[in-house]
């Protein structure tokens, strides 16, 4: 199987997506998931830019790192000027890296336009650039960006920049279709002429502006590059970068090619769940292979298809990459769905138990009491639990009061306040606390008198909220669904509430996540105990 | 250029989305949307189905669509029975629609595993359902399903399902890769295959699981469809389905093929935005060309370089789909669009009005904190009257406290209760109501204690609520925006409001309500007592 190199720019170009900040701390924990999951590459930014890039590469030097090179990012010298004498291109010496990936103009406007500069003076910034590197002992990679805009602008122009990076001592050439506007086709036909035109590797660097970057990229490598460039969930400027998530297994799984260590495929879904975690945001639940929803079956004709002959109707099984088939609950799927699912909790239940009789009815209440449990598997697993007598609870809730009070002679908002009152075996606990709207208040008070018996509970934290009427008329009154997102920094899970009072529903959904959180982490304390007996 | 028909199945395949729920009332303002847009085709599902969709048929059918055609959406009779009998298929010509769409089996491992029929009772299926609807009058799109798994396993199986479907009578064979699991080189060669087989026109139909949809649908027009099936905004099952927002402008804008009206382009963004806030889903930012960061440059040499030419970062210009180019992090909507919107309201204002820039800033500034307009027309309005200094506030709110109490030693929920004070003039009024939740009593009490002074609101009541938390992270303290829909029984519309605070967000939305209620009240008696004169 031919290789294809794997470079992950999370945290370079990643970097540029809306709302992304990782701190030094961040750089160092994605750089070492990398690792682990056997990227050949990845790309930092450049020391000398600021000094949280300058901290990150002295640390990283001190990683033992098994398969990932780390490479610092700048770019060629500015006009007027030697390379040794450019304090950005020195900056990057000072990554001490073995690899560094430097970018230069291959479209005439930007020479021409952006840069000021004639086309011999561009090359000459490159060859100077790539030759003082190279003499210091870096291996330079070459991103020649705008390349596919700049080819179908003067192809000469274009293979001229790629052949001096290569005469410069460049050890690979990526070329760059930076603005994100190129089709497939293109891209295969235009890396076909760079891969003829050059002798050394060629790689592929695609955004998604058009939404075909994966595409582009596999089209680039049936073309013969050997280096695809990307960000492991697709994170970058404007509308991001090729999705490694995605273009890994569509070539290790489905094209024939060989990007990672086999092994790694079963932790696609983990290792892109963990960096959406520390980049902070929501991977999302569509994702090819790696959202939540990616193996999701919902029309109860699909479903049924599925348990029939899982092939049938999933383009790949769902453990290859470490993910899980989930038949979601909805009005449009019949029993069977749910029948699966009991199956996969508790092998022995079928269509006959009278477990899943009491089951299927409780659900049918809730349904129409407006709850909807397709996307909170966790409120759902509760049921279970509950329904089959497998439950303790936790703890009661009493009473509480939220008082919500405004004045409209200032901008300003009031806090909202919260007194709660719990019970925990036969201990009793009266707290409050404030939070911006009455849902925060009784979240914060909750939490402030239940972490008096489950310090375990600091951990965790909402990540999502969702907010859905459901009955239309008059809708102030309608019923309520809240949905919420927790985590504990490890896993993810979603309960679901419903009331015709918005805070009661957020408490239902609130309450699920705690009990479900409580329930996980007594289950693992239990059986860490029996294998240590 | 070449036609190409755009069939939009976000009534359909899109409520298979996961948390994708629409009411009857969603479906018509979601039609009425692509109509308005011109889009060819929009697929709702089955009036056998369920109630809502029944009713969804029957009031579209009072609905005057320009440009699309509704299309009914069920399967091939069951096996052992003749079309005429079959429940699920007569159902569907209760739908009244010239066009409907049913679909069958083209891949032999699902007749055989899943159907459990010979593939000659496979053929009869199809060719007796399509002869009785098309007996019927009926303008038969066939789906077939899984036609390029189908054709991989067996190119004959395949080829004479479709060849079938043409005998018996179908305008329109749409071949699916309902797996969503090929590339676009298969898809174009099998889509080839399958336009030299038949004489009647091809369509696509691709699902995103290889994160390749666009570039397959792309791929499939190049060797000869005519007709791309989708959702606007990419929603469906598992990892979505071709998203038309993207392969509308990649075909149109850049491929050189005609699918809607030109001047629909530019309000490609707003139809995006719309249908996203009708689904209750955060539209991503980075979505190709309609995403709010789709534009958005946050490199400082991209946006220096964008400033200089806007060609050389962009590939294309923003405001030919109604966007708009950002430096910021920002869910600004397209400054086009409000243009458009401002010279429909008052035709003297233009780019250079200084009301125009005020209005624009004060709608920055709001879209910051959280607003959207897209979907709330009557927010709008009143924001552009402010502005322009033509609204006179018709009362004040002084303050407000509510107060929400629960114990559970019962299921039963308590009342919230509100207390609220107003100034008309310069009388007050204070008063008192209580609700099912805090949102539901301050909205009894506010209007308790305003319809002393304005009974006429007694008319109006909302219809919808919904809830949007707009940030991540401690989220149940993260941004809320609320959108209210509301009737005085002839008219509906729909205002917004923002805040930390559910409560706030909720009042505010409620007050932009009732003051757009009051004001049209008040602008229809003046123009009634001018025409008296």
């Amino acid at each position: 199987m031919k290789k294809i190199d794997i470079f992950d720019s999370t945290l370079r170009d990643g970097a540029q997506g809306e709302g992304i900040s990782f701190s030094a701390d961040d750089k160092l924990k994605i750089l070492q998931k990398l690792d682990h999951f056997g990227v050949t590459f990845a790309e930092a930014g450049n020391p000398g830019s600021n000094p949280k890039d300058l901290e990150f590469f002295k640390r990283a030097r001190e990683l033992k790192l098994d398969s990932t090179k780390l490479v610092a990012f700048g770019s060629t010298r500015r006009k007027n000027t030697g390379a040794e004498e450019d304090e950005n291109v020195n900056a990057l010496l000072s990554a001490d890296t073995e690899y560094v990936a430097i970018f230069g103009k291959s479209w005439r406007l930007h020479t021409e336009a952006i840069l000021n500069v004639t086309p011999e003076e561009n090359l000459e910034m490159i060859s100077d650039t790539i030759s003082y590197l190279t003499n210091k002992g870096k291996k330079v990679i070459f991103d020649a960006e705008h390349f596919f805009d700049g080819y179908k602008d003067d192809p000469e122009f274009a293979l001229s920049v790629i052949k001096t990076a290569e005469k410069s001592g460049a050890i690979l050439i990526a070329l760059c279709d930076t603005n994100g506007g190129c089709f497939p086709e293109e891209i295969g036909n235009i890396t076909e002429k760079a891969v003829q035109a050059v002798n050394i590797p060629i790689g592929i660097h695609c955004h998604n502006d058009s939404g075909c970057a994966v595409a582009c990229s596999m089209a680039a490598v049936k073309a013969g590059a050997v280096h695809v460039q990307g960000t492991f969930i697709g994170i970058g400027e404007r509308c991001g970068n090729t999705n490694l998530s995605t273009v890994i297994p569509n070539l290790q799984l489905k094209a024939g090619y060989d990007c990672v260590p086999k092994s790694s495929m079963e932790e696609l879904t983990e290792t892109a769940c963990y960096i959406a975690e520390i980049a902070n945001v929501k991977l999302a639940g569509g994702m090819p292979y790696v959202g939540g929803n990616a193996f999701g079956h919902k029309g109860g004709m699909h479903a049924d298809g599925v348990a029939k002959r899982s092939e049938s109707f999933e383009h790949i099984p769902p453990e290859s990459v470490g993910n899980e088939r989930s038949f979601l609950l909805s009005e449009v799927s019949g029993r069977s769905t749910v029948l699966s699912k009991l199956k996969s909790f508790d092998s022995k239940l079928d269509k006959s138990s009278p477990e899943t009789a009491r089951i299927l009815n409780r659900l049918k209440e809730l349904e129409n009491a407006g709850y909807q449990f397709e996307a909170a598997g966790a409120s759902f697993y509760l049921l279970v639990l509950k329904e089959l007598g497998r439950f303790q609870p936790f703890f009661q809730i009493e009473h509480f009061h939220v008082i919500s009070t405004q004045s409209y002679d200032t901008e300003e908002i009031n806090k909202a306040n919260a007194m709660v009152k719990i019970k925990v075996g036969s201990r009793y606990e009266i707290t409050a606390d404030e939070g911006d709207g009455p849902v925060n208040a009784i979240d914060k008070a909750l939490r402030k008198a239940l972490e008096v018996f489950y310090p375990q509970l600091k951990k965790t934290h909402l990540v999502d909220y969702k907010v859905r009427v459901i009955a239309a008329g008059d809708s102030t009154a309608a019923n309520t669904r809240v949905l919420i997102e927790s985590t504990d920094g490890e896993r993810v899970w979603t309960t679901v509430g419903a009331s015709k009072d918005i805070i009661d529903a957020s408490l239902k959904a609130l309450l699920d996540s705690i009990e479900y959180f409580l329930y996980i982490k007594a289950e693992e304390a239990r059986s860490a105990t029996a294998r240590k007996k």
